[in-house]
């Protein structure tokens, strides 16, 4: 499975004089609803090329609202994600979707920690290619590739625009930096690691 | 890419004390809620060989919460669809999920009919691999391999339940069938032809 | 009962500086919410006479917030149906709504069909005056006139746009026509046979 | 139009192995969800016959999920007033529903009151035989008949048990009463007023 | 505990090009989504000064999206309420949220009525410091200050705009007044009654 | 302010023949709903006492559905928070639910960092008692206690059970532990801090 490419086309709709663009997840309001009139387009392309040449050895695509237009009020997306060998797609949130997974190339290691109050139980499984998984909305997660080839999986969400928050990104990475005080007390380390961690380059890929 | 299999996992969970298994496909109230206690299953394996020696040439294959009990509460399922040569998936619609679809392998022809107040527009694309495309909750779509070879799509649904009504299928193969006359004028045509068409085997790919 | 007319009244109501006019249908947020002040209008006026002279003998007068800028993200809306003798109201959905139906006047036939993986069974009733049936969202229903004068229902549907897809319209009237392949294989009938269909006047009443 | 009557039939539904029963109006996750079977009742028949001699002068008859336990899940509901002639259905509010109506007969004149933030705002109409108006979620509303004669409406709400608060009933008539000098306070009556009105008869319509 | 203030800081935010302000309550469709750009605001400064010298005797100092632009989609929101000596938060609803109070100083007798359908029942409680008492949708309730001093609570509700109809305010003192008619027939008192009250002065604490 | 306490108290309910515990967030179907006849509780009491003495020096203490039954389907919730001196309540995310805070002792610096796609973006801000600030649907945010006494916040969230996830202990502290691989790969650092932090002792102070 060579030359994987990924062309995600916007739907070709004529124009509307919809004057408003919003509606929340659960409901549309109209048939469909975008803001713009883009009928001649042939969609958005996204040449894939196995980009996993960065940090963490993965790349993900997403085909959200704000790459096709015409999934707004309509509370769906999709994202692809490639892996390169011992790739790791990081422990991350979506705060706005639960994601299902479906494994298309490769064998990926996916675990999510679920809350406090369940007592920050670890589920993980090892899947093939066709294995679907689950991640529950808003909860941590992650998968890496445990096979020695390139890895690619399909993940829709319950969103029009899920959002990601890398964890480690997010809390070392942030800009500007967290009082470090915060994560020397949370992560149970001495202010010099938190130093450290903050003068890293966090990668994200995506 | 041969031998292609799907293998629908389940979570494995360990036995909450939920004592209800509901609610909505908009919210969820716990990290996940699943009324059965699966801890040992491997999961659903759903063994995919390109089945569609059937009518129309084309095999569904659903990834929904009567498959996955882990997506109960959380808004959103998966199924893949598998095409012959000529295959068609005809024009159906889901009464409660948007769908975004993607194509694995082959080409596409596929559409969506918006409703009478947007006057019964047509819009269709010819998707090849990786293109995405989307079907608005409630109207009326398809897809037909145009390709010379074997076609295969993921299809992403905005519920855990999307339900799958085959037009031509509810209208002629209900059980029992619908007062002749009913059809008679509705596709104007004479009660011969109705009763001709709702003598034929109406196969559900779904 | 002669005469009937239809006075679809809007609320006459004082402009606000309402700078958004959108929300989904689950909930608003605020008391009401329109975009254009019409504090003269005496409301909208849908004079009915019966106009039932159309090739399926009934028409639909809806209150949708089209004609009720009043019901912007208020989740409802309403639709009268007057039917001539063997007037039908022809096999249609809504795709963003349940419809729970009243008659007023006369004997109706009515029935929906279910989702495939409920086996598309028919549920149907014989109604007379005052008996109430439900439609759930997104399934395929019809009403037909069985009595020997015209007959009169009231629909409320639980959106403020539900819409309307009325089956063979959309399937054989669509604007441009679908492929005639696609019909051809699910409707089991030859390409003759389509495109005969797809050239006859499909008239919505609704 | 006499004898006019009213009967509410429910779905005769076959019994499915539904383990549960709820979720939230927003959405279903079924095409319907009954926890009861229920195929051989022909329906609840509520016979009408103008049954306004009570001290409002007005009937309400609802058909909600409690009457049509079909409704479940579905988001929607009906509603039949009937009144004498100047009947009242006093001022109320429905907790979790938004009203539309229309008026079958007569002439009523009705309104309902904006909260605090827009002013308590008195928005009235009156409407005659076809004219529809809209009655926002939670606020207070009333319809009066100002004609010579009885007057039918129907009402719809966006809930399937939107519940009905008759404010006069409830402050005055709750059980066990209010404590007096809460509504002295806030009607800005003395407490023997309070106490003359608490021991009142309170007569719910609805 | 004196010289308690109360200011309520928007969030200082980055200007997006947040193209539309809307959604509903139950789901946001970004992180946050505001309409103006507000980075160099210090907050809402709104000091309390238990200013309780009105005719009820209690204040109700609002924390929702039109102090708090940052609200907007989120589905939630805060009051204060101050209460003097015998100070009353009288009878009222709120339309769009259930409401959650914490006592934070003195004594409180508070109160809320069901639905007719569930019998227009009271619930009471006298609340100490530190208690919690819950306020489901759309019922009527109230707080009354049965301490010798001052008392303060906090109240958090489920909508960004929950809104409040004081009862008594809404029925004898809105604008334009309701018909006499209606309300001597809905509250079983005479016309004269019924005038005196319209003419009071209706003090909304909220 | 000494000796504070903190009285959960639960709705004394008479007991309903409420066949069904369950829906979603968004809207209630019923006044209230709860599975359990408790009319003899007093409430649930929970004394504080300040007990910050742990490892982080704060304690938070929630008032969701599983403390108050009656907030079940009633999608709100609250939360006390104390604080010791340099007291922190680490950085973490609520998967289900936004949550808005006020200060009521003290001086509390508080942050959250927006998604991946919004810049992992640091918004913080110093309150003092009275302060309000929101803190989106599942975003990374942290309260720390910068001033030299105890601090007190509450926090409402809009969920009847948004759920806690400590971002450190889930990822360092889930039984079991995730694969060290993952967490060296998405944090930067080498296998063996990896392994020092998971054997660590992580304290969940919610």
């Amino acid at each position: 499975m060579k030359g994987v490419h990924f062309l995600i086309s916007t739907l070709a709709i004529l124009a509307f004089a919809t004057f408003l663009a919003s509606a929340s997840d659960p409901s549309p309001l109209q048939d469909f609803c975008v803001a713009i009139n883009d009928t001649k387009s042939p969609g958005i392309y996204i040449n894939m090329h196995y980009i996993t040449q960065n940090p963490v050895g993965s790349t993900v695509t997403p085909a959200s609202v704000d790459q096709i237009a015409g999934l707004n009020t309509l509370g769906i997306s999709l994202a692809r994600i490639d892996f390169g060998p011992n790739g790791l797609n990081p422990p991350h949130t979506h705060p706005r979707g639960t994601e299902i997974l479906v494994v298309l190339e490769g064998t990926l290691y996916v675990g999510f920690v679920t809350s406090n109050g369940d007592g920050n139980h670890l589920f993980t499984k090892v899947l093939n290619k066709g294995d679907v998984f689950v991640f529950p909305i808003g909860l941590i997660h992650f998968q890496l590739n445990v096979g020695h080839v390139n890895a690619v999986a399909l993940a829709a969400l319950s969103s029009q625009n899920p959002g990601v928050i890398t964890i480690a990104n997010a809390v070392f990475g942030s800009k500007p930096p967290i009082n470090p005080d915060v994560l020397a007390k949370a992560f149970q380390v001495d202010n010099k690691v938190v130093n450290y961690l903050q003068k890293q380059f966090w990668y994200n890929n995506s």
